[in-house]
C-alpha cells in the first residue's frame, strides 16, 4: 500500500506552514504502507500541474492533501470540492483568479472519497479536536482537493482521496488573537486520519 | 521561597478542570523554590474562607491563582480583580450572586501585584500563545484573585500575587466548536510564569 | 417577470424565522417584477415534494431561497448547493438524516445560477454587509438549494436561482452573544438582490 | 436636569465614529432633560482635560460617555473603569502609553454609578441587543470614564455616570467580517439609557 500525503509551503506572509511542518515530521512507514511525502506551491498553476502527474506516477492507494486553515480551532476533514478558483488573496506567484473554473468541461464538485466521518471518529477518539467543514474555500487548498480527485475521476482509478485543513500552530498564533494547536498534535492527527482510511 | 500554586475543581458540567490538572502536574520545585499546591472549590463562600487562611498560614513569596476560561484561545494573565459578585450560573453550591460585593467597605479594585507582562512575554517567547486580559470576570474566579490581593493588602505582607486564566484543554473541545490547548502546554506555561515571576 | 421567493417556518427552538418575516414584508411587486412569496417548512421531505411542483407551476423567472444562518454577521449570497443531507439536529419532522443524498443519481453540486458577485456587490453599495458564502451547510437550506436547480436543470428551464443567508434579527439575539442585524435591513437586501438579479 | 452625553472623534483608520454619529442624532430634550451633546479627542491627554472641565462647569445630573467597541455585536454597558492607559495602538496624537495610571495616588478602579443593570434589561425589553461589560480596556474609552468618575468622586458631587460601547455599524463593516448595527439602533439604545438613568 503507497500512501502520498502532501502540505503546502508557506503563504499569507506567514513563516512555515504547519500542514508540511507535520507531514515531514511523519514516520516512512504507517501500518505497514509506505508514505510519500510531498509539499506542495501555493499556486493554482503549480498544483494543477504537479498533482496529476505524481498521482498517475505514484499510483498511491491513498490522498490525503493537507493545508493550513488559519482561524479554524480544530482539525477539519473537508467533505467536497468544488470547481471554482477565486481569492482576492494572491497565490505565490501572484495570481488573482477571479470566479474562473479549476478545469473546464468537468463537474461543479466532487465528495471526497476519504471516510470523512471515520476519521473525525478516530480523531476525537484520540482526543483530538476534529470536525467535518463543507467547504475548503476557493483557493489553492480546493484547487488541490478538486485536481486530485478530478485526476483520479479521469483516469478511472481506484484510489481514496481527501483534504485535512489544520489550524496554526502555537508559533503562529503568538500575536493573534484566534485559536492554535501544538505541532505534535497536528503530526498525530495525520497518523490517525492514515490508519482510519486504511482500514476502511 | 514559596510558591502557592492553585486550580480549582471542575465546574458548570465539565468532568475536568484543566487548571487544577495542570497544577498537580508540577514539580515540587522550580528554581528552588517550593510549591505549594492547592485545588480550590468552585465557591464564592469556600474561596473565601480558605484563601485568606492559606494565605496567612503558609505565608508565601508568590501567589498564582489559576483558572478555566473556557472559549479564550490563549493563556491570559489577568490585569486586575472587581470587588464584586454577579452570575446566573450557580457556583457548586448553588450559589448565585447578583451584583454583591466579595468584602464591605474594600476598594473596588485590586491590580495584580505579578509582573503581568513580563509573563506573557516569557510566554510567548517560550512560543505558549499568551495575552493580558483586563477581566478575570465576576465568577469564583475573580473573587479568589480579590480574595488573595485583600487579604495580602490588609495583612501588609510583600506577598506578589495575581491570576491566570487556561484554555479548555483538548478532551473538554471534542463536541465543541471553540479553540483548545494541551495539557502539557499548560503546565510549561505555569513553570514559565513561575519562573518569570520570581525573577521579578 | 415572475420572482419566487421564499423564506423558512421557525426551527431549532426560535420563535420567528427572519427570512420568512421579511419575505412577508416585502411588496407584491418590485421593478415592474411580480413576487411570488411562499413559506417552506424546515422539513428535508417537505421542500423536496413542494419546490419542484411549485417552480413548475408557477414557471418564475428567478427563485430566490432565503434561510437563516444565526451566528453569521452578514448577508450572505450561496455559491453552491452540494447532494447531501446530513445534520444531528431533527428537521421539523423529526427526521434527522445521516450523510443520504438529496436526489439518487444526481449531480455532486450545482452552483448558483444568480449573479451571485453582483448581488453581493449592489448590497455592499446600498451599505448593507454582505459576503458569498461557500456553503450552505448540509442541513434543509442547502437541500432547497440543490433541490431548486436540480428541478430547473432536470426540466431545462431557464429561471435563475439561488440562495441567501440572513443572520438573526435583534429579538431572537436578546440573550444570545453573538451578531445580529436589523429585519429592515434583511427587508431591503432582499429588495436589493431582486432588483439586481432582474438586471442581470 | 441636565444630561452630557459624549462620543468620540473616528480613529483607528475609521472614517466615523458611531458613538458620536448617534449622539448628534439625538433630540435636545428627552423626559424634561436637556441634553448637552460633546464629541471627544481620542486621546488620553484630551479626555483628561476636557472632562472634568465640562463636567464642573455643566453640573450635569447624569454624564452618559459612548464610544466604539468594534468587533461587539451588541450594545455593552461598563460596570467598572481602571486607573490604567496602556495601548500598543497609538491614540490620535500618536500617543502610546504603556502602563500608566490615569491620576497619581487614586483609586484602582471605579464601578459605574449609572443603574447598569436596569439600562440592559430596557434595551432587551427595547429588543435591542446588550449586556454588561467587565472591561471597558486600557485605552481612551477607559480613560474617559475612569476620568468622569474620578472627577465627580473628587468633587463630591451626585452626578451618575457610566459608559456605554456600541458596536461597527453598517457601513463600517463592509468589508470587515464581524458584527455590526443600524445606526438608528444605536441612537433608540441611548434614549433607551438615558431615560432609565433619569427614572433611577
Amino acid at each position: 500500500m503507497k500512501v502520498l500525503i502532501t502540505g503546502f509551503e508557506p503563504f499569507g506572509g506567514e513563516k512555515i506552514n504547519p500542514s508540511w511542518e507535520a507531514v515531514r515530521r511523519l514516520p516512512d512507514e504507517i501500518a505497514g504502507a509506505e508514505l510519500i511525502k510531498r509539499q506542495l506551491p501555493v499556486t493554482f498553476r503549480g498544483v494543477r500541474e504537479l498533482l496529476p502527474r505524481l498521482i498517475v506516477e505514484t499510483k498511491p492507494d491513498l490522498v490525503i492533501l493537507t493545508g493550513q486553515a488559519g482561524g479554524r480551532p480544530n482539525i477539519t476533514v473537508e467533505r467536497v470540492a468544488i470547481n471554482v478558483m477565486d481569492s482576492t488573496m494572491p497565490d505565490n506567484e501572484g495570481f488573482v483568479p477571479e470566479d474562473e473554473p479549476i478545469f473546464e468541461r468537468a463537474p461543479d464538485a466532487y465528495f471526497a472519497t476519504l471516510p470523512v466521518k471515520s476519521i473525525v471518529k478516530a480523531l476525537r477518539e484520540a482526543k483530538i479536536p476534529a470536525a467535518v467543514s463543507n467547504t475548503a474555500g476557493t483557493y489553492v487548498c480546493n484547487t488541490a482537493m478538486y485536481t486530485a480527485l478530478h485526476t483520479i475521476a479521469v483516469a478511472g482509478m481506484e484510489t481514496k482521496a481527501g483534504f485535512i485543513h489544520v489550524p496554526f500552530v502555537y508559533e503562529q498564533a503568538l500575536d493573534k488573537p484566534g485559536p492554535s494547536m501544538a505541532l505534535e498534535t497536528i503530526v498525530r492527527a495525520y497518523e490517525v486520519a492514515i490508519r482510519t482510511s486504511l482500514k476502511d
